[in-house]
């Protein structure tokens, strides 16, 4: 189904897991001795956190999620943008909730006082620059239905969700009562797939999703794959075209593709004098695109727009912009 | 007064306040409009920490601690290190505990379980990488005399203190028990004046402690200046020469001057290929040079490895080391 965007006060509303990453380098020996695949995100307890950061090497702390990382780039391309997403009230509830309103963003979910502590990441990073996580979801997960503003959903010309909400009973009852205020008032929902691993465990009803609420779709090779239940790429294309309405494929050095029931625009990735930290690329990619897309520009633009947020965040450590993305697009795209 | 350091258990001790940095970037006009003396370290109360916060752009939380960032330096040299610091058991505590545990430094100080929190220290670094600090001390200045283990001092062959303790009167008892430890044990105690405006707040007392008190005293040229109410650098040298067996003056670009009673050793500053953040250069000079002593080195090897860590941190965000600064050493020096 097509929707469109009409007036709004917000071009992007973002509902995900509020998160703070603690980023550290690691060799790959120590993935293997801790079991984890590189590249993976892994859903962890608390006991576990404790011991995983315990063997954890001297880390920094940045504002994360991806969401919320997606919602900060388009801010700093300029749109209007808003956030919904749920921390405690403590010292990384804190750091989450001022990095995000510092970028731009509105930000008002009600803060939890009991429960939980704030969600963290520990995000391992590789000399080859890709990232492996392993996430206590803590007071991220305590969203729930009433924590969505249906007036602010009705009011957004596009609503950003990400998959690992579908994760936890609760913030899937959340998601779809935003996907409902969404397109009750003839907006756009937007799904990113988030990790291959996650389609795999809500395979049945992520297709559900796409056929019938999803009107663009984000994913990597491998997240389109689980979806598709193939390894071949034309493959894949030819099972999900005309699903979403706009369906985009992010293919890491190789560009992205988008794909519409009746074309498939292909764009290269931007390029990165030193790549440092992969962290974020898919999260800043779609900030492009949602940025792109919320102005009405070209399918071209907003994937170009997506590669170069993408591109930037990839040459530091931390998942979220350190330039002001408007200006940079004022150059390259 | 010349102490050896014989055999011990570590090389060296540091004393100081226990801080995480929360690090952001900013244009010259905000710390003007903020009432900020670029590059100085300011003290402010928990109510303007949160006021500041508010303004402040997005940021990035690393553990930080003048003497606690030499430490986890002097280790990453290779030497046999020990920190003495006050945390509470918060979310910043467990993050600072972590780092520096992590990066091979034994640090078992009691962990207050009420009063203030964990200290954070607002560094704005603005476009010529300089950093303004503004530090609110919370859990650290609750460190007294009980926290310093005495055989821990006795057992060490330089212990570091940071100026900064002077400014609270527990910690400062903390500062003079540790003293008598090191001493009645024969080992050496190092200060580093911190800060030019610390200096003048207690400059009577610092002159006291440099005459009577310390074997290796760190200052920069502000510092010097201060403590010699002189703004000429050879006047400054003149009158603080044979008064602490050893004292280093580090000069930012212009390198360093190592001034004992009899000789005057002048060091370059290592080359640096791009300056991003100067937090922690002073911090990262004590740690080479730290290691460098109580390794017995020349004086001139000792002021090349603080320059080496120097131009390390500075190429960077935050003030602790993103390298093994013994594999850089044995390239580089």
């Amino acid at each position: 189904m097509t929707r469109g965007s009409g007036s709004a006060t917000y071009d992007v509303l973002g509902i995900g897991n509020a998160i703070v990453d603690v980023l550290s380098h690691c060799e790959d020996a120590f993935l293997e001795a801790e079991g984890l695949v590189k590249g993976s995100m892994n859903l962890i307890e608390v006991a576990q956190s404790t011991s995983l950061y315990e063997r954890m090497g001297p880390a920094v702390e940045i504002s994360g999620g991806a969401a919320a990382n997606s919602m900060v780039g388009a801010a700093s391309f300029g749109s209007r943008v808003a956030y919904i997403g749920k921390i405690r009230d403590d010292q990384l509830g804190e750091v989450f909730a001022h990095d995000i309103r510092a970028a731009g963003v509105h930000f008002d979910t009600p803060i939890a006082t009991d429960g939980p502590p704030t969600a963290r990441s520990l995000i391992l990073v590789t000399p080859d620059a890709h990232r492996t996580m392993s996430t206590y979801l803590g007071a991220a997960v305590e969203l729930g239905p009433e924590d969505i503003d249906t007036d602010m959903v009705a009011d957004c010309a596009i609503t950003y969700l990400e998959g690992y909400l579908w994760d936890k009973p609760r913030a899937k009852d959340a998601f779809r009562v935003a996907m409902a205020a969404a397109h009750g008032a003839g907006r756009r929902i937007s799904l990113t797939l988030s990790d291959s691993f996650c389609v795999e465990r809500h395979l049945e009803e992520f297709r559900g999703l796409v056929d019938n609420e999803v009107d663009l779709l984000f994913a990597n090779e491998e997240e389109i794959f689980a979806l598709t239940e193939t390894r071949d790429l034309s493959a894949a294309v030819g099972a999900v075209r005309g699903r979403a309405e706009i369906v985009v494929i992010t293919r890491s050095e190789h560009g992205s593709m988008v794909v519409t029931a009746d074309e498939t625009v292909e764009v290269a990735a931007a390029p990165v004098e030193r790549l440092v930290d992969t962290t974020g690329a898919g999260d800043l990619y779609a900030a492009g695109f949602l940025h792109g897309l919320s102005h009405d520009r070209p399918l071209a633009d907003c994937a170009a727009l997506g590669s170069l947020a993408a591109s930037e965040v990839i040459s530091h450590l931390g998942a979220r912009p350190q330039v002001d993305l408007a200006a940079l697009a004022e150059v390259a795209v």
